[in-house]
């Protein structure tokens, strides 16, 4: 199995479309330039995480914000998970990310299908629901690497969700995300090792820069684990572009050492 | 919901089955005292943990061993999760936790469902396979504090067993477990910290204490983490009886806070 660079763009989020958007084909060239072929954008990198904003801030998959990731992924020669970004279909909106081939082709699409409805009392409120749609799918695609898997932030806290995309194929799992100051430094890191380890995949974690000033702040730390549940890569809070080398044959090396998925005993589990 | 305080009983295991038993019943009498209702025994603490010994240190289940566990459980009143023993059954040995109440019933029995086959380069080796044979049930039992989930040690990788048991009303998992020195400083901590957030209940991990010269050496480390994922107690490496109270409110609060078991979008998961 070949080895994979990945790019992740913890980008800021402004109030000003345009700018969101300037800001990310920048990135995607930086991130191919230092050797990247595929990139991750963040939740939301397009609009402020307010569910009073998503509506205003979405657009339908052939508007334009759209149509300029598909030119930068051909632009730049690279697969590109384009975050996720408010979608407007008809009358519905939805959390969505979309990803590109080099070839301006839309290999995938995934649309949050576990809203973010919390109340942590002393921490955090948020209800996604009121203005977003849920999806309705686990989302894996195929690339010249292998079998990737595409979730987005909450649906990372269903243990079900990573192992449906591992049993699909999935190599790698990747999460635009947005944990907050609240569930981020208890959860983020312990989240993303346990679905590496439990599935033996890598799982990255691509979340907005640390703003403290927003009305949700994001935790930022994107981050990258290997099969083992090692931290490979965490971003810190700030603006960063970073390339990873994800050794890809490290998942068949694991699961060989430590066979989990075949030693599954499905008949024992209930799911209801 | 009440206040659970249990008893976890971190102890050295000898060559000498009596030395065993004869510790073993001096621990539950020690945390009675100290206040525990509920003692937890590690997983194998009759016998070496070496698949040569099992057959030979194995008895039924109606044998002086677990007899003497009963009568334990009932001289001190308390509830008695009697570790893992080598179990005969017939021709089989499973490497089963009896538990037994304080009116001296045995109220469960879980056998270890998925059996410890690994092999990691550099690392540990062991093949459960070559001489037990794995239950077919996932374990959960009642109690005067509601109801309790038990697995053993392997049996906790696999995230869809823990959630059987969340699923079947459980509020704490119980593990008789003994990560070694590969996979304990690696995954012990993380497994049972996930399995505690994901399901939103506490786990228990009940090792041996460790003992360089064994043929395996356990990590130790008992573990008690809580609903939101948090480290409560960690027993460290040497022989200890520590008594730690589960505040089992938490369980309730911090499903309220974070809805995750009602948010499951089971039509999405695929099991086989």
């Amino acid at each position: 199995m070949k080895d994979l660079n990945i790019g992740i763009l913890q980008l800021p989020v402004s109030r000003d479309k345009g700018e969101n958007l300037r800001r990310a084909v920048c990135a995607v060239r930086e991130a191919a330039h230092a050797g990247a072929a595929l990139c991750v954008l963040p939740e939301m990198w397009s609009c402020p995480y307010d569910t009073a904003l998503f509506r205003a801030y979405a657009e339908p998959e052939d508007g334009p914000l759209l149509d300029a990731m598909r030119d930068a992924a051909v632009r730049e020669g690279v697969y590109l998970i384009a975050g996720s970004v408010p979608e407007l279909d008809g009358d519905r909106v939805y959390n969505t990310a979309f990803v590109f081939a080099p070839d301006g082709r839309r290999i995938a699409r995934h649309r949050k299908a576990h809203l973010f409805d919390v109340d942590v009392p002393g921490g955090v409120r948020f209800r996604e629901s009121e203005t977003l749609t849920a999806g309705d799918a686990a989302t894996v695609f195929d690339t010249p690497w292998g079998k990737m898997g595409l979730c987005i932030c909450f649906d990372l806290r269903f243990p079900e969700l990573s192992r449906t995309m591992a049993l699909s194929g999935a190599q790698v799992i990747f999460a635009p995300a947005a944990f907050n100051m609240t569930t981020g430094p208890a959860h983020w890191e312990l989240t993303l090792r346990a679905r590496a380890l439990d599935n033996q995949v890598f799982t990255v974690g691509a979340a907005p820069a640390r703003d403290e000033a927003a009305s949700y702040v994001s935790y930022a730390h994107s981050l990258v684990c290997d099969p083992w549940g090692r931290v490979l890569c965490d971003l810190g809070e700030g603006a960063a572009v970073r390339v990873v080398t994800l050794e890809l044959s490290r998942v068949g090396e694991v699961r060989r050492a430590l066979p989990l998925l075949a030693a599954r005993r499905t008949a024992l589990y209930r799911m209801d």
